[in-house]
């Protein structure tokens, strides 16, 4: 194996080889990618066996329990004895959200646009062409950005893997390990068939390290690494009042109103700075000093991310943002009693539901968490159901209220110190001549734990995107820089 | 004046004439009657002019501020010296509650149609000209319902009225009392122009005693007079969250949460009974021995309400269902943050939306309420505002809210035992043999407040029609029993 290649020799290789990446990174975000609509995929599918194969890889079509199959691309590593090399496994996925073509600022989410910052501040569109002729590290070219469904989430960062492969090919740079990407086309929509293929490709997934190229980079756009997800669960709770709506003269002050109801419970669940009241939701976390260590190392700006989203006291789960994510939530995230607006009739509704959802970490058994809840409601009276009220209901209970449960993902965490974490930080340090920045816990979820709990290996993501680039909403967009730094950090990881 | 005329005599008369009397309430129900849709309202004002004009009555168009204007028909009192006499002023109204013709089991909810209860307790047809062949007191006749819109609110008690002026007219009976009537166009639209027309026509409109000939009677259906109606306010409040909706991972524990805010704040204001903990709320009212003995009178049968409404425990503002009408409500009638059911997102809601009514009693002063929730809400640390929070807004205050208030109708009440009731009861006596059911405050609101306090007379609430009569919804329909009884009821009046 060749001298690991300088930053300056990474830096050369990426600007060789990332012209001749745009028009495959063109077709490929040209190709519509929602995995509910049929004839979406097979295309996706088609374009990626086509590449995997071109830059010496196996490729299979790995059926699932759903409508769409997962792609496996494998590389036996070079030279040496497959046996004694260690295996990389790569996880991304190349379905995207829903897309509203009337809110993007392009002719199509399906027709990637380049774009620069004007002079008002807003993004103007410029020629594609110019991503041939004009780029240097110097011109401001790497604010530019390409707009596109999937450009950041997560097609950009197939076509970066794909572009260190051409420049590692080309240049004959072998790649010291065997690499096995899997690539899911449902991510978008909660991977639902995920967990029942690990288990059934099982053998051949085996790998001594997942790394998940997906999601954004800390929000100061430098080099992360992070080092665990939260997972997530669900609660939907509905609180019912009179059967059928009720005229609020002839029954006010007379009917429960099942909004009242609702608001008393859920008020109950937290105080007032957002923490959990119910005891023993927050049971078996604790931030010790090493851990307070890690958190505090995070370079997050609390001014910048309260102007962000427009809050001027957070919640006081945890004393920052970082320890906040080390804790599972309780989040209201939908309400709804009778109608608001112009809609609003003068009633007692006959029913409230409050739709929560719980995002998890490992210390937060799910079923632990809503069997918590459980007992919380119980205690405040009422009898719980798991159907609409019957008359016979309405006339045994006084206070009513279904509830039904459902577990998504689950959380998990590859700790600190670990040798796979020395030398993916060695690889980062390495490309871009610092420390990256290391998070213990994204807030987010990802589909991962499958992999981690099927495969007993343990998992670092590696976001190469930008923060800001309106993944799952209108205007998605990849920066160019970012897109710069992803083929780098692909080639500091084959040459590590 | 002659004698009065007896129970037996009335119904008599009122058999004599009541089948003369379909047609015209065919006719009438045929008529669409929309406030809010240009061309439904002049041919009821059409309609009406003529029918009153027929029976020898002056009838007046009144323009208001708003599109549809008053129909306002007066009868000089037979014989007597009018100026000796004392003037009746009746209050109805010919505009009926929007339709949503799919939902109605008939061809139109303008083409009239006579049911009958099947055997399996469903509503069938029968031909309408039954009415003109079979019609007897012990055929069962009686329960027969005509289905039409606004059957029961309130062209139905029109038809009648026209129906008792036909027979006393062809009898010869005279009418001792200057009789005024003032038909509505825009009650089922809050009759908003109704307070200024009352202030502008005010000599034409003085009257000595009012009655309101609306809305349905005790739930027993037995003869009914009230005395009261609650008025009504509005609240609308809004807490905020995050600039904008936030993934529910990246900033769960961090972000404040505005559902959460707007269930801890609303839960507050009320205790587990539904009784309003704000002080101050409830002051002014008291239920004395008196109007305890008032209320106790009526025969309400907690059971039978209770199973109606789908409820086991009501709420404990008052000990009883009377009682509970004495107070004023603090009633969320809508609630809203992000959605619920398949439309759930796993965010933090930007915003969570509150709409409040507040019925009235003549206590309860509706400014005095506002503040008091005002005052609550900002001892609870909230900034209020009344629009969309700025970003200064939002740098500066962390918990801000947004509240708007309206008022809409009055309360009024007119107290038992005056020369009016006194009359009223005894006419009511005559009719039906025993003492009205007597209501000292409805739960409902009607429009009619702007008379009381501009006239200043008293008045009391004649309603006539089965209280199950799906007013305001689809299938809205009258008994014919309570057609026959409103004919006698007028007729009694008219004689007393």
């Amino acid at each position: 194996m060749a001298q690991p290649l300088t930053m300056s020799q990474l830096d050369t290789l990426t600007e060789k080889y990332v012209r001749a990446s745009y028009n495959d990174l063109y077709t490929f975000l040209s190709l519509p990618n929602n995995s509910r609509i049929d004839g979406h995929i097979q295309p996706n599918i088609d374009w990626l066996q086509k590449a995997f194969t071109q830059r010496g890889f196996s490729v299979e079509v790995l059926p699932t329990k759903g409508k769409n199959p997962l792609v496996f691309a494998e590389h036996k590593a070079d030279k040496t004895p497959a046996g004694k090399l260690k295996t990389l496994l790569f996880y991304m996925h190349f379905d995207g959200q829903p897309v509203q073509p009337a809110d993007w600022q392009q002719a199509s989410p399906f027709t990637p646009v380049l774009k620069a910052k004007g002079e008002n501040g807003t993004w103007q569109p410029i020629p594609w062409e110019k991503l041939q002729t004009t780029y240097n590290r110097t011109d401001g070219s790497r604010e530019w950005r390409i707009f596109g469904r999937s450009s950041s989430d997560d097609k950009g960062p197939i076509v970066m893997l794909l572009t260190a492969l051409t420049a590692l090919q080309q240049e004959h740079i072998p790649i010291p390990y065997n690499i096995k990407v899997i690539l899911d086309s449902e991510e978008e929509v909660g991977s639902p068939h995920l967990a029942d293929a690990v288990g059934q490709y099982k053998n051949k997934l085996q790998a001594d390290f997942m790394m998940i190229m997906d999601g954004g980079r800390h929000l100061s756009n430098q080099p992360t690494l992070i080092y665990g997800a939260r997972g997530i669960a669900s609660v939907t709770l509905t609180t019912y009042g009179p059967r059928g709506a009720q005229h609020s003269g002839h029954y006010g002050n007379y009917a429960p109103n099942p909004a009242l109801r609702l608001t008393q419970l859920l008020g109950s669940m937290k105080d007032e700075d957002g923490r959990v009241t119910i005891p023993g939701y927050y049971d078996g976390i604790t931030i010790d000093a090493s851990v307070a260590r890690i958190l505090a190392a995070v370079p997050d700006d609390p001014a910048l991310i309260q102007q962000t989203i427009g809050v001027t006291v957070p919640d006081k789960v945890g004393r920052t943002y970082q320890e906040a994510l080390q804790y599972p939530t309780l989040n209201i995230r939908g309400l709804s009693s009778a109608h608001v607006g112009v809609q609003a009739g003068t009633i007692i509704p006959d029913k409230a539901i409050a739709e929560l959802d719980l995002r998890l970490v490992p210390e937060s058994d799910p079923q632990r968490l809503i069997r918590l809840i459980r007992q919380h409601i119980e205690q405040k009276g009422y009898h719980i159901i798991d159907h609409e009220p019957t008359d016979a209901d309405r006339l045994q209970y006084p206070k009513l209220i279904q509830m039904r449960a459902a577990v998504g993902s689950l959380p998990f965490r590859t700790e600190f110190g670990g040798l796979e974490d020395q030398w993916l930080t060695q690889a980062m340090k390495r490309a871009f001549g610092r420390e990256p920045i290391k998070i213990r816990t994204m807030g987010g979820t990802v589909p991962i734990a499958p992999f981690i709990r099927t495969l007993n290996i343990p998992a670092i993501h590696v976001p190469m995107v930008n923060l800001d680039n309106n993944q799952h909403a209108a205007n998605e967009n990849l920066r160019l820089g970012n897109y710069l730094e992803g083929i780098k950090t692909w080639l500091a990881i084959f040459t590590e």
